[in-house]
């Protein structure tokens, strides 16, 4: 029903069948998986952007095989999702050829949660990253202005009779809607995390204004430093535009302005590699030691991704929980 | 002066001539930049595996070309620096013919500063990545036990009439000889970056027996999944040893054994995505944009790598600075 009724929203918002059924498909695995920031609840914001003209509803995809293990796909800024899909497909094809295979998308949007492609390429087979530059949210380390966006990296692997392993980070400590989040409820936010108007670090919600990189006060130059490996990956290499440039997606204030961000799409063949066999019983060995070794105060360890397939398996069985103002514009009440 | 030092120490401790020059090559770049940490300080480390028989000094490498765009180096247990060296050249050349190449390096041994082989792809006028796995020094998030190693991320990118953007990372916030210098220096270690015995927090040098990973008490997840993902590329994907079943580089107790560890080299040719005419006007106008992005009570904004190009410098005047061990190890006072 939740997936009928967001593919049903972004169609009504002009978007073309392919469009809208990736979109959905990243949104529900975002949704199953419990990070319901890039869930659902995105629906609205896409077809705000669709509507205004920042997102094109049909879009004509272009691909160039620039290279045996390379190729470039202009996603003539359709929503990202589906030009991230096509992007991970065509370099796990790649790489099965090639034993590496990376695709730039130029020119796309929004893709929402980084981790939705990085897992295709992992089911497929595949070691797989993705990335996303984005419009400027995050100070540079010591920066009093935003200048990158939450940059995502994405990466999966696949573990023999198991779900993959999959790490979906953003290169800043928290996501922009956290701060969102914590004014509305009232909550002071953890430390080193934002900062205010001039890039004072504030654990105010109310005086936060952008947010800083991983890594805090001491170590933010490595957040930032990751976030900048992004932008070079997913914008500069595919002649999109640096965060710093993007207009953003449906702006507060002004007339909207086309979006234009790029995704960085690897993967890579175990079995070009060690090979398949080799690949899966290391892959076991240091996931058993992973998950064995002893945590502090008795906590339990767990790897990445882990306790997302368990949220997954809750919610396959009890259902996905909506905000009321998603619900509403699902209109799923 | 201190080069042929270091090459004659490495000499007689049994490493052949390409091992010899090539560790000697990544220690002083080390050295010029100011990471004094993975500097020419290491000889004697260095020396002391030679000897014990930790590490190979007369590796006979093989390499295998699995596909178009990737390869797998076995290092035979040699000084890591000349195989990751050798990696990335490889690396570059598949990238050149193919647009990405991929090379695994197995069965290798500590390569001390991961950046000399990004840069030395970056001054081939590729994108590059250079990882690797090392003995585990360094907690999970969570837990009370080391468990991966510093894992270093480094990647590296050409700009247009000026020096390479240079990201050079552990994936732990500090090293852990930073550990025994604040010992030495009798001072407070930041916050969140160590761990005692029982993994609980301290700040106390003398308590400190593990680093913890990049984020912290909150966010440390991150750093862990990036020294996880470092380690599938590096040591799972091309057969080495996972970092907590690595042996010990010059252990403290017991009978030295032979060190296994992995490496992983990517090259992008951005002539095989945006152009090289595109990818440099774009990365002149990110890092324009970064450079006068404003700082925080008025501080100057660094690009990754800005500050160790001016240490370069200023030590290509004033000489490399040498601690007092080292310079009696070789031979210098």
């Amino acid at each position: 029903m939740l997936e009928e009724r967001a593919l049903a929203a972004l169609r009504e918002a002009g978007a073309d069948e392919p469009s809208a059924t990736a979109a959905t498909r990243a949104m529900m695995h975002a949704s199953r998986m419990g990070v319901d920031s890039h869930g659902v609840r995105l629906t609205s914001f896409y077809a705000e952007a669709l509507r205004s003209g920042q997102v094109n509803g049909r879009p004509d995809f272009k691909v160039r095989r620039t290279a045996s293990a390379s190729a470039v796909l202009d996603a003539d800024r359709g929503l990202g999702h589906a030009a991230a899909y096509a992007g991970m497909e065509l370099a796990c094809q790649i790489a099965k050829e090639s034993g590496v295979g990376a695709v730039g998308v130029a020119h796309s949007t929004h893709y929402g949660a980084a981790g939705a492609y990085a897992l295709a390429g992992a089911e497929a087979g595949f070691i797989a990253l993705s990335t996303s530059n984005a419009d400027s949210l995050v100070t540079l380390h010591g920066g009093a202005k935003r200048f990158h966006g939450t940059n995502p990296i994405a990466a999966a692997a696949p573990v023999a009779g198991a779900r993959p392993w999959l790490l979906d980070m953003a290169t800043s400590s928290i996501p922009y809607n956290r701060i969102l989040l914590f004014r509305s409820l009232q909550r002071e936010l953890p430390a080193e995390v934002t900062a205010d108007i001039a890039g004072e670090p504030t654990r105010d919600p109310h005086l936060a204004e952008v947010l800083t990189p991983l890594g805090g006060q001491d170590f933010g130059f490595k957040g930032a430093g990751l976030a900048g490996l992004v932008t070079i990956l997913s914008a500069i290499l595919t002649g999109s535009t640096p965060d710093h440039l993007v207009p953003p997606m449906n702006p507060e204030e002004g007339e909207p302005k086309p979006h234009d961000i790029g995704h960085f799409c690897l993967a890579i063949d175990p079995e070009r590699f060690v090979g398949r066999a080799g690949y899966d019983a290391l892959m076991q060995q240091y996931l058993t030691g992973l998950r064995e070794s002893p945590g502090r105060s008795g906590a339990e360890i767990l790897a990445p991704g882990d306790r997302e397939w368990r949220t997954m398996e809750q919610r396959n069985r009890d259902g996905i929980p909506v905000d009321p103002d998603t619900a509403r514009f699902l209109k799923l009440v």
